[in-house]
């Protein structure tokens, strides 16, 4: 039986304990309100563990086939190496359609079983509308909880389910040689700009060169159109690491890049998270009462205020949503009775 | 003053009147509630159109770069050739962001403003939630009620905001040589294969010619994966046709091959119209109440078996969501008050 206290199971995962930290998971995925609940419980009282304040949140995305799996397998290996702890989460669309990928993907992972420094997980979601987005935040908050690393690796380019800019506190976009469509997504503005760039199977040091070139030339358009917007951090020149995942060349420089962002974040960190919790709170009250909630509540703008406002003390994103949803049901009954 | 009867300006419509259709698109570009009504009552009466039941959506897809607008332009002016008249409708969150890029794709596309039979529209949809999806499935309506070929030109890749088969009867997949993300897609089953693959930018013989062979394989591997699931058609083989739409070539054998697949439809084009339908619908309502609107009315299977039902007589797409909307709301009320 899992004990259900949630300040007990909580504690449990703070402390890395690899069965707790796999409960909460499977919670996560277990879509029924019940569940959902707990790991509202859960979350309320992980979102103040000290790894969770002080801890790296990463979001490694990129389109299929760039070797995503092998690559967080080989970062996930050097960082343990440096003494770090590790939980990677692995949530991709691709997993729901092919079911063969997922498999797949993860069989190219091979980690030690009795390391408990490191977790390893990958999330089905079952295609919900919405899924995603729920396991990619809620899953990064557990894990957020228990190491300090927290990798979030999801497939995606241009307008993909997942803003995982709102999920982790930095974004690797991974591409190969030869990944022109992402550029032309960056240059058009249809994606945002991340704040490191990697071009993974560089083997051939003339590919890759051109690669890292193609790059340069994508983000200097990307800049000129304006892309990015207001979000884009002045201070911060997205460095681009040319690595071999299964070679295991640039892992050490990409760790490099990925801590000094971490360092430049510095006091933007709790800024950035706060956009992030925020961007959650809102898109979960959104998909879960459409246009016609946002709007009955009083717009968009309004909405994002109160969520900056509520969002920071006890509140979490899960039960701000709650509790709007509350508002909201009681306006309806009024409406209608009126 | 426009004329606000709906059935005088639906009439004007088929007529193919360039400002009637013009004003019905500036309606679809208005989110307000009252312009969103009269786009409802006016798709009501264009259902009916001669020309909607008989006419060709086709939907033209693909990465930003590979030359889109060119290929529509070149293809708009190849049917006028053969006697046909053209809508053309662009969706493309690029215009969003950028801004610049909207004006730039327009202005390589230049027509004869005179000609009658052919229109051809930009939509901005200033970035809304559902936006897209809206302008992509209202404007096609529109257009198809005046013009014989409608051409609904977007950028997406993977999972992207419109579902474009549930808009077109013909979706046409435009890549360019070096497009292998998107090939990545398409082999991890995240991307639905289309009816007809075009590699646009085809000038050089051997770069074409593996282009094309590339996405033969990839064809191949998604067809091993499953990918389409239910949906895919059995009875059709996708045509994979080069064309440079600079140069004017490979255009008649593009217009053939959609022509081939429209033909093949035949029988099967109401019920894949009526997918779309039911589709759309199911989007609307969901859009609009969330995904507690949805369970509300007793989970999305009961939605889609009762929009299967109703969709088909006087109603629409829109007409349905508001019904379903009073619906709800209504229950809501008594769930509060009782």
């Amino acid at each position: 039986m899992p004990p259900s206290d949630p300040s007990e199971e909580a504690r449990r995962v703070m402390s890395a304990d690899k069965s707790a930290v796999s409960r909460a998971l499977n919670l996560v995925e277990d879509r029924r309100p019940e569940s959902h609940a707990r790991v509202a419980d859960l979350l309320a009282v992980l979102q103040d563990a000290p790894k969770a304040r002080e801890g790296h949140r990463i979001g490694l995305t990129g389109p299929p086939g760039v070797g995503k799996s092998t690559l967080t397998s080989a970062l996930a290996r050097a960082l343990r190496r440096r003494g770090r702890t590790v939980g990677v989460v692995a949530v991709d669309p691709s997993s729901i359609r092919s079911g063969g990928s997922l498999l797949g993907d993860r069989a190219r992972m091979s980690f030690d079983p009795t390391d408990n420094g490191l977790f390893v997980r990958s999330l089905a979601t079952a295609g919900e509308v919405g899924g995603l987005a729920y396991a990619a935040n809620s899953s990064a908050r557990v894990l957020a909880a228990a190491y300090d690393i927290v990798v979030v690796e999801t497939t995606g380019v241009g307008q993909s389910e997942i803003d995982i800019v709102h999920v982790a506190d930095t974004v690797a976009l991974v591409i190969q040689p030869g990944s022109g469509d992402v550029l032309q997504f960056l240059k058009a503005g249809i994606m945002e700009i991340p704040d490191v760039l990697v071009v993974n199977k560089a083997d051939h040091d003339e590919l890759a060169r051109r690669a890292v070139a193609d790059l340069q030339g994508a983000l200097r358009t990307a800049h000129a159109v304006g892309a990015g917007g207001g979000d884009q951090d002045a201070g911060w020149d997205p460095p681009i690491v040319a690595t071999s995942a299964t070679k295991g060349t640039g892992i050490d420089e990409l760790i490099d890049a990925l801590d000094r962002h971490r360092k430049h974040l510095a006091a933007k960190l709790a800024e950035r998270r706060r956009r992030g919790e925020v961007h959650w709170a809102l898109d979960l009250f959104s998909r879960k009462h459409g246009e016609h909630g946002v709007s009955t509540l009083g717009g968009l703008k309004r909405l994002k205020a109160r969520a900056e406002r509520d969002l920071g003390g006890d509140d979490t994103p899960l039960s701000l949503c709650e509790r709007l949803s509350r508002e909201y049901v009681e306006a309806l009954g009024k409406t209608a009775n009126g």
